[in-house]
């Protein structure tokens, strides 16, 4: 009974900015230096003007792209500049040593793709306790953490943002890290994109029309939410592989010169940073009709074709388990070197 | 570094009132007759007068003993009595079908003794999402429930009673059922009782001084307590087998006439329900100073041996895994039986 | 470490027999009949002959086809149907009441999608140590039933076929029940379907040069395979969709007259079932060249597209661990029943 | 259904050697220096004369004894010498690094308790695969290790001994390693002693007749058995605390001389380490009869109090799931740096 319950409530939060700028806009996004060449960290600011034109809320996007995290080393990269970017998150939010913390760990235990925020929170330092025991001194260079897995609303029947805010006037912490596992828009980004941004969370949006928004606006005190896309929708795949099959034709035709339309196979791994330069008349031979219609106009009609039959479904890798496992030890790790500066052995 | 964390901070809330009273207020007790000859209800109120003669809150205790679960009729029937009892509770509380209830799963989902509360929670049938949706209509003789599991300070930080107040606050529930493990004051009641109460719960109670009750008295709802005790201590072991083996004395006396003390095996079971009737001088001369000791100064006495050499550990029977999975069986079907009236498919 | 070696040895080990058989082929399969319209069985016997032509084993294919099974009314119709297919097979297969049955819960408890024959497995009522003890006599209707989880190469280092050729030797079982999860050939197949076959397993396929078959022709008992896909692969996902694509087309034109070539979205489901009969000018203006291919040379060129660039991954549907819950629960209990044929409460 | 089976074929499988010896047989035992004052090592070696004595196998037995394992620098400190004792003892049996190993993993993942062999398992780095890959080659000082969990009869319906010599003979390692919970004969061991010895494992002991040995006897090869004390029985607990009692009168006397028998708490937590040297009629004074009694047989008359009435359960510490985590970290860590003579990173 519980797992129909959580069928139809399952639902994701958000996506992520950087899928939805265009190349027009391509000026707001600022490109970051990183120590290594497989990760690439790059910063949006979406003031007022742009909120609208986006879509998006006004405030900062940090964006980290990566690799293969099931490589040790990689993951051990990964670790430090995702620290350091959160480091200077909060300083860009003026949050203190001596600024009490509480991460929410949203999302579902109980669902694989769902379940990176309480495992997330399943790795990090808690310290809050300590600072409440009387008479107790805490060591200097840890930081009051708290933290708590709201749950899901086939779970408890309560809304997420009222069990956040239940405890937040509770216990008066000085900021929010949220973490969320998030929808995709695009296949490459699918758990290989770590997002940070100081906008806040919509738990529970998309159930019902009670969106709450906790935020610095709504509470008063910063909130950050760091999301990961473990999810993506069958309309993406489809648009996004027509998209690499027009690239890799292109990419074709100008490395193999008089090799036309033939399709021949590519061996160059490459191709995936070929930008595409095709003409109307080409892409319309390859694709037809299809071929005319600018990559947004055919998500929308894969959606169409995939929607009524109920084949739009949201899917994951099939290797989930172990990749969450991976992620939420990386965020993990990255929020305690953030949160307390001294070193703590696990 | 959790681990350590949780192992410190591990706490055992409240003991079974059945254990507290004496042979002299055996008045207070009330039998009430059940339909199975191995299962048995008595009931306990604690009057102001007798609140502060037993250091037990005013209220009404439900106590239910039963013999093993692992058997899956005695289950069907202990479900079928804790499901009349859960339900006289209710209307002695005037608790109405329309009235929304809040269940609280207490204790620490990663300790198997400690997991009753969450994994009873886990079998519970939650619907106030449903009366949350505009629109919605609910079937008949479904009842308004959400529930939640509040955790342990060693994993959140935070105290389990800012959890459920700033909770209870944002959603406003009708009544309150709170689910915990208990710490067990004789061998034989362990996982082998189920006790109901109208008085409350002090979640956290033993860490550092901030008790916070939770109770009709502080928060103005009723809030209905069941616990099972899952763990006992070494202390109480020694002492209820050295009362054990006084009382096998006592019935190999009886029943084997001029058995004197020789150190006959017992064969017959039922000497556990045998009144030890040994005189002073045939206890001192079966333990010497220890046979001379009330029943309470021998425990106390044990608890001096073990206490300083760090062995009056809380032990739990080594079979926990199945013992909790049938208990929160047991409760989570008579909650939700006594909770709706709709017959509900699992 | 550990995680790194199971993501690398991750493999998909068998395709549902009905995907790769054409329309030419169709007289090959027989349509059964079921008492439930949601529920459809169909049986191909592939002999010596056809087994070259399919690339498919000799052997009975029975394949169930069915809807949702969150809904407890579907799951109930399922296992009736299951259970009653599976009969059937071991009737034909002259397996009698009395033969001692060990089933093998292929694929890797710890990875979701992959986890459907352990979990299954943990469903099934086991007794063969009933059987061997001593001096005990096992109720009739009750049958000799073993089974053992191999677990996968990455956590044990060793063959699943040597663990179970290994435990066949030292316990002698007269016949074998292996379950396991498959890759899906269809998207509308994925997580709906159910094969049962004679032809064997080959664990481990896939992995090095190793195949080993276990089957009645290698080890002289028959062995049934029971399998779910529950991954596909984008490739596949891309092509379906294709082909989606023109039936919704073709389906428009038919519907709404002189609806030409307008993308109007398509509110009716039943184009599902719609066939396709689009004239090969239509479908090259439609999609180009792409149009004039067959549906599995769409398939091949999406595959050529995106593997060099490593993502013609295998997923599975976001919602995967409820899913899997459920399914394990259906082939349980139809096995229990099945097998047994004294009803056994759980 | 499941469960209460499990529960009744729920065995444990042998006790530690060092319990059994008296202080006549002191002799047998050599102490080990360690560099850590919290560990001990001692080393017995049985020959055929003491075999039959002790009614232990001939062979060689280490005892690690050890304070918390809650503390991280007493776990590495453990780990360290578990590592050097296993070393010693893998040369002691002239096991080349080129020699096979194959890891069993005994016990029940579902049973607490139970789960330190299957955990330990999840620990080790298993390579055996990577061997039989062709045209690999594996880097120098990683052994060729397999790993296997047998499971318990209660779910696989079949002799752990069974499954394990069904997979040697497939597999032919050059020895075998074997870990298993064990009862302990005395509180003070319970999770604070490992031992380790050639003598061979005796899997699926206690039930029915059937008990099948796996030593270098039976199979040629050597099998070394890794076992910790995770459950007692009570009538050891309440023999041992008679004893701490007595102990704890004797230091008593001697510290504060002329305390004579008054009951005063010890603060002293050293007591533990005294030498008990009351006179017979001192004890008698204190405990009647059952001061006269051996330690032993005060042991067996509090068995015959307890199991008639159903009460000589075995029981565990209610931490257990952590101790087993913690337990589990140490043999895992200790045996790959033993097998293993590259270092890995976890």
């Amino acid at each position: 009974m519980k797992h129909e319950i959580d069928l139809s409530l399952y639902s994701i939060r958000t996506d992520l900015v950087i899928d939805t700028i265009t190349q027009e806009q391509a000026s707001l996004v600022t490109e970051k230096k990183t120590a290594y060449d497989a990760i690439s960290v790059s910063e949006v600011n979406i003031d007022s003007k742009n909120s609208a034109l986006l879509g998006k809320k006004e405030g900062k996007y940090i964006t980290i792209k990566f690799e293969d995290v099931t490589d040790h080393v990689n993951r051990a990269n990964l670790i430090e500049v995702v620290t350091q970017e959160l480091r200077e998150l909060l300083d860009y939010l003026h949050i203190a040593p001596s600024d009490k913390c509480f991460v929410v760990g949203l999302g579902n235990r109980n669902s694989t793709p769902d379940a990176l925020g309480p495992k997330t929170l399943d790795q990090c330092f808690i310290t809050k306790y300590l600072f409440d025991m009387e008479g107790a001194e805490v060591e200097p260079g840890i930081r009051n953490v708290s933290g708590f897995v709201p749950g899901v609303m086939g779970s408890t029947g309560i809304e997420s943002s009222d069990v956040i805010l239940g405890i937040v006037e509770k216990t008066r912490p000085d900021f929010i890290l949220a973490i969320d596992a998030l929808a995709s828009s695009s296949m490459e980004r699918l758990s290989k994109t770590i997002q940070m941004t100081d906008t806040g969370i919509h738990p529970g949006s998309g159930v019902g029309n009670s969106r709450k928004e906790i935020s610095q606006a709504t509470i008063g005190i910063p909130v950050i939410a760091i999301g990961i896309p473990m999810v993506v929708d069958l309309a993406t795949i489809v648009s996004d592989t027509i998209h690499y099959f027009l690239r890799q034709m292109s990419y074709n035709k100008e490395n193999y010169s008089k090799g036309s339309h033939k399709l021949t196979p590519v061996t160059a791994r490459n191709y995936l940073k070929h930008q595409e330069h095709l003409s109307k008349e080409e892409k319309e031979k390859l694709l037809g009709m299809v071929g005319t219609l600018s990559e947004e106009a055919i998500k929308s009609l894969m959606f169409e074709v995939l929607t009524p039959i109920g084949f739009n479904m949201m899917v994951t890798p099939k290797e989930v388990d172990f990749v969450v496992d991976y992620l939420s030890e990386v965020l993990g790790k990255s929020i305690n070197q953030s949160l307390h500066t001294k070193s703590l052995s696990n």
